[in-house]
């Protein structure tokens, strides 16, 4: 693994080895790499989670962070995003972490780029690392993937989130259901109502509605959509013993959940993002290592 | 003292030890903690003397400083404070030093929130940092707060330092006055001429015209200002002996204070900016040793 | 040396000191500074290799970089250049890296402030780190700079780049040619056809088409300046053995040098990041050493 563009370049191998670091980190052992990388991330959308779990991922393995203001940078002045990043290469970047609005932006970088590159979100494409963290979260709950019915809620279409997590969890064997109003299946095919689907979930995971990119629909109302496909207090009330409830976050209180389950005793949204940390960890620490 | 929030909260006795601990760090001490400590500093309005002297005085005492884009974060996305200051905490911030818009944003903290939360200013409220940073200024001075003729000059009722400066002068044993039009006196009794405060004023601490919260005011052109309530060269010459000069800053010059004044004989102005530094090591200090 | 403002205040020697301790920290040779040094990079333009540039040579010289954000800083309260450095004396920084759009900001800092000020680009004055690389990267090429054909090409007027560069490679010798259209010579007496240029140059320094100053031109399509001033492939071919194009980037593709020579084997323009490093190590130290 020198690079993490998409979880559909993983194999089971390196997905579960992953994990296993994870574990490892979260048990308090040390990093394996020989000596401190540098490293700079790349955010050219907002974000506060992904970007500060990267920041401090890399800083307990020992990587020196060099601060790249992406809203101040010369993509402005219009430089490709291969020649930032080969400059940045040239500074001496060991590795960089890239959030971009484009899809696939990371095309651009697998020739003539020698620094390793992990992508932190792509457009309406992949999330990798929310991914390895969701996957990450959920062993930690039932210890393996076969079987979980995991239900997937929201605008499936545009979510990173949902597409990485959905090849990956079917590959490692569990049962993939989405859920979503009609417009927002895109390519997937998605139930429509709870009912089928709320009982035996194992893994009810969220999906944020995403104002930045569009308007909730045309057709609902954030009551409406609260109303027919959030997580309700009545819903919860419904599902199964040991079931959990997912979301990565930022949260659109009383939309995609009702505001008082966002901490409730099946909620792992909060741990979610501290196991973000030990994830990332487990990524910068495979990529750097296997570049050794 | 497990948090920082207002200067109302605190005692004298939690005061004077702060101030204690700045003296000690002025004078060459180390720092009393017994670890490194993770800290972010989320400043949701422009500064540069507050932030960067948190983020000396955090490097000072050992700490790591995590970087957090706040211009750039998800309070875009409307995200609560609640739930970006619990997600830096899973990620594991031990501290967060915040300055928001919202008058009280803190109020949302008290519960729920494990890691400590320190004030950096909020909106027209208190910004108790630089309290303690003045009361240090003046603890040096003069050694003692009893007596000393305080008098506060300029806009009282939207400035945070006058109403933190005045609260806690005022329990220490100091006499605060204010000076200032009619119209910016808000809750506060204040003196309209110089005349009954220049000569016997121990400090004369001049606020902030504050252009990003309002227009000077419909009265006053800068001009007319400096010449009813500015500190103009002919009323420094009238001050007594040993009296000294205080301004938060940054400094419009020539309109609260001649520009000729700014590093005069009497001014502290830019000693209040190195004492922040020490004020503010021993408020992190403080409050992290609180925790252990 | 202790401040770096504009190359036209270095000796020979002073650069050829800088020059010498580059080599020295790209052969592996550590620091000579006595401490470690606080220093923060204060950017009012848009930067990505300059900073980054910076920020990683701060650090291998063991530096403490404290964060000053400058889109989002007191800067936007109207405080003086001035105010703001001296505010950061006072807190502690031992040198300041600044980049202005107002040409010789510095003068306003010469007097009263102890911090070390370094120039990292003035309007459309100076750019003297960029031009200490540039001669850096010519030495290590050349040996010397004696007689060396050097055409600058582009827009010369408004070129921080081409002003250090000219005063300083005349000075040491080299033979300076500029290139460009008649309403970009500003000053400077300029040939308007490759023809003259292009057999005998040693070294091609393109300049950036300025997209954020001005338009490429009222007479220019970003097609005609490539066909009239760029360098196409077609003139590559006619260059002699031996020389070298250079360019201080972000690169603008096909309209100062063609796609397909940005890596070529003449080009050093990602050398030339990668020498700005060292670059930047040698005149911090040679600064901080000139001030222990």
């Amino acid at each position: 693994m020198k690079n993490l563009l998409s979880m559909e370049h993983l194999t089971n191998e390196e997905i579960l080895h992953i994990l296993e670091r994870a574990r490892a980190f979260e048990n308090g052992e040390g990093s394996q790499l020989a000596r401190s990388y540098n490293v700079a991330n790349l955010f050219f959308e907002p974000s506060t989670r992904t970007k500060t779990s990267f920041e401090m991922a890399e800083h307990r393995i020992g990587c020196t962070v060099i601060p790249f203001d992406a809203g101040f940078s010369s993509a402005l002045k219009g430089e490709t995003m291969y020649d930032t990043v080969k400059t940045l290469e040239m500074i001496g970047l060991d590795a960089v972490v890239i959030r971009a609005k484009e899809d696939e932006y990371y095309n651009e970088l697998l020739e003539g780029i020698n620094c390793a590159v992990i992508n932190a979100g792509d457009g309406a494409g992949q999330h990798p690392s929310q991914s390895l963290l969701d996957l990450y979260t959920i062993q930690k709950e039932f210890g393996t993937f076969e079987n979980l019915k995991i239900t997937i809620v929201g605008d499936i279409s545009h979510s990173r989130v949902a597409k990485s997590n959905a090849a990956a969890l079917t590959k490692l064997g569990a049962n993939v259901r989405f859920l979503c109003p009609e417009e927002w299946a895109g390519q997937f095919e998605a139930h429509h109502s709870w009912d089928e689907l709320i009982h035996d979930s194992d893994v009810i995971m969220l999906l944020r509605i995403q104002h930045e990119r569009h308007s909730v629909s045309k057709s609902f109302s954030k009551e409406s959509y609260h109303e027919q496909y959030g997580l309700t207090v009545e819903r919860e009330a419904q599902m199964k013993d040991g079931a959990i409830i997912m979301h990565p976050a930022p949260v659109n209180r009383d939309v995609e959940i009702a505001d008082e389950l966002v901490e409730c005793e099946r909620s792992r949204i909060f741990q979610q993002v501290r196991n973000g940390v030990f994830a990332r960890m487990a990524i910068l620490e495979t990529i750097l290592k296997g570049r050794e």
